[in-house]
């Protein structure tokens, strides 16, 4: 948790980071690559697929470990680029901050988009459905105080990151891809949000360059020990089910620093909104889940920003409005945890 | 045409350019954006598709004109980045010479993944189809003296940058993306790579911020006056026709420098191979429009870089093993034509 005097620096750190917002950006270097993937082969013939790609930027002297930022569904590596009015996104701040980003786009999504499963693609017309999920309120309102600009152009730019799967969504393709960026660039930090809460879990029990994840609004996928889990949870959009390991594996967790941030607007009691209910119970497995790791011995903190006084963030904290107070907040963990 | 002074030249310019590549890169802005598209709306239902996705990079001190870079068929804005042997590519270079750049993702590609018409991809194993139209070789044989690697995580680079469409591939749509473009940032110099070579034609015609064409290896649609056009041209893969427009639309091109480069290795007579074959109408077709356009006033190069003495390039000129010498020509065309 942050201390009193973390706090009463934020509104500091955040200015000093707006005044940075015009000053150049150094770059030492810049590029993107495919990693991992599979080749799949039918006598001569071949399709390479199912790689993921990746765009990184690296400032001069950078800090030790890289940032690896790992799109939800249905997004890309455009998650953590712009905000969707216009202002630098977390991409771009902590390039200025002095760390290595790396942006993903996963198998069978965005410029990865060459699977070697087959896919039919069809344009559901739900903007609906997203906006409530998303936690902006409930289509086509606006909750009140919502870190989220009502001008329709910046609605018009935020629909327009969703990007489909290209291939059918497939966990272990998705984790595979990724250990074999970590295989790569070596010992990371992952920065994961959504859906990819519940793959970077199983990541960091694959691949052990994951030295710390910093989790915006996990979703399912909570890993517990065999005996240990909590009973399944009902909401309104279904069931959420707790997955299990051996206390071997799971113990991995207890090795890492982890921090998972939930925003405003998560209710406490079921509600009727399956966009808005589903975040009830997500949240409330975060703390179980978090509780475990910690009673084992692990470093795992659930962050309610209205418990901090930061009122309105959606689904996407790092791209709302106040994004500079959350970015401070990320880079405030990475310095307490020794991982700047 | 190039001077004799400037191909001279071209040797201290290579070297001067590779000498930057480990000189930090100072960018004064850099973000991403989806432009243009439509809403699809059933009742109070609706879906955001059809637009373009930029990433965009601004030197301090810009030049006057943004380069857009458009990536050509099955490709993304990869294109343009780190070449498949790991090299600087076309964005970071011309960044660095003073340019900013625009790296899209077309409709219904990549990072503008959400289309408005459903759309069925198929895993088609189809390497060799594209080792060959991309004239690297004859599958799975290189070219003698090819300007490609044959380290095989090359080739693995290079296949892994195919991305398939994720709605019908539609010019129009992809026109008034780029057009939504071109209005929101302004008068601009067009990249074009072979399926955009077409489009980009288009472009010209429904734009007029389009100031200039570079266009690699320009493929299909080249817009005659009507009345104007030569026979279609047949091919070992099929006939290649060429579009008309009226007179009064056509003299656009007359307005805007265009130059278009054309690689190694296109055959001149008639051959089996239909990935190589492909590429002798279209050269030869690029020639005569070339020859149209100046017949009416314009001014519009068709370079082969094999009479330059530049041998060995493939369909891909600005990621192959002498890509600086390539990005030099196109330096030179751009100081020579005051578009810098």
């Amino acid at each position: 948790m942050l201390s009193l005097i973390g706090l009463a620096l934020l509104g500091t750190d955040a200015m000093a980071a707006e005044n940075t917002a015009f000053e150049p950006i150094i770059i030492a270097e810049q590029g993107s690559f495919a990693v991992g993937g599979t080749v799949l082969q039918q006598g001569e013939a071949s399709l390479h697929g199912d790689h993921l790609y990746a765009f990184y930027q690296k400032p001069v002297d950078a800090r030790k470990y890289p940032l690896v930022f790992w799109h939800g569904a249905d997004q890309t590596a455009k998650t953590w680029e712009t905000t969707p009015d216009g202002r630098e996104g977390f991409q771009t701040l902590f390039l200025r901050w002095g760390y290595s980003v790396y942006l993903l786009d996963q198998p069978r999504r965005g410029r990865a988009g060459r699977s070697t499963v087959e896919m039919k693609i069809e344009p559901y017309l739900n903007d609906a459905m997203w906006f409530d999920i998303f936690r902006v309120g409930t289509w086509p309102n606006y909750f009140d105080g919502v870190q989220f600009s009502k001008d329709p152009a910046v609605l018009d730019q935020y629909l327009r990151s969703i990007s489909p799967n290209t291939g059918p969504f497939d966990r272990d393709v998705a984790v595979a891809g990724v250990s074999a960026l970590l295989d790569k660039i070596g010992p990371s930090i992952l920065v994961t949000h959504s859906q990819s809460g519940g793959l970077g879990w199983m990541e960091a029990l694959k691949n052990s360059n994951v030295r710390a994840i910093v989790s915006y609004e996990p979703g399912e996928g909570y890993i517990f020990p065999e005996g240990e889990a909590p009973e399944p949870m009902p909401a309104s959009d279904g069931m959420l089910f707790p997955k299990t390991t051996a206390m071997e594996e799971f113990l991995k967790f207890t090795t890492i620093p982890i921090v998972m941030y939930y925003g405003d607007n998560i209710p406490s009691q079921p509600l009727s909104n399956p966009g808005h209910d589903t975040w009830r119970v997500r949240f409330e497995m975060a703390k179980i889940w978090a509780n475990t790791v910690n009673k084992h011995g692990g470093d795992a903190i659930v962050v309610h920003l209205p418990d901090l006084g930061i009122r309105g963030n959606t689904h996407f904290p790092f791209s709302d409005l106040n994004n500079l107070k959350i970015a401070d907040l990320m880079k405030q963990f990475l310095t307490e945890k020794s991982l700047d």
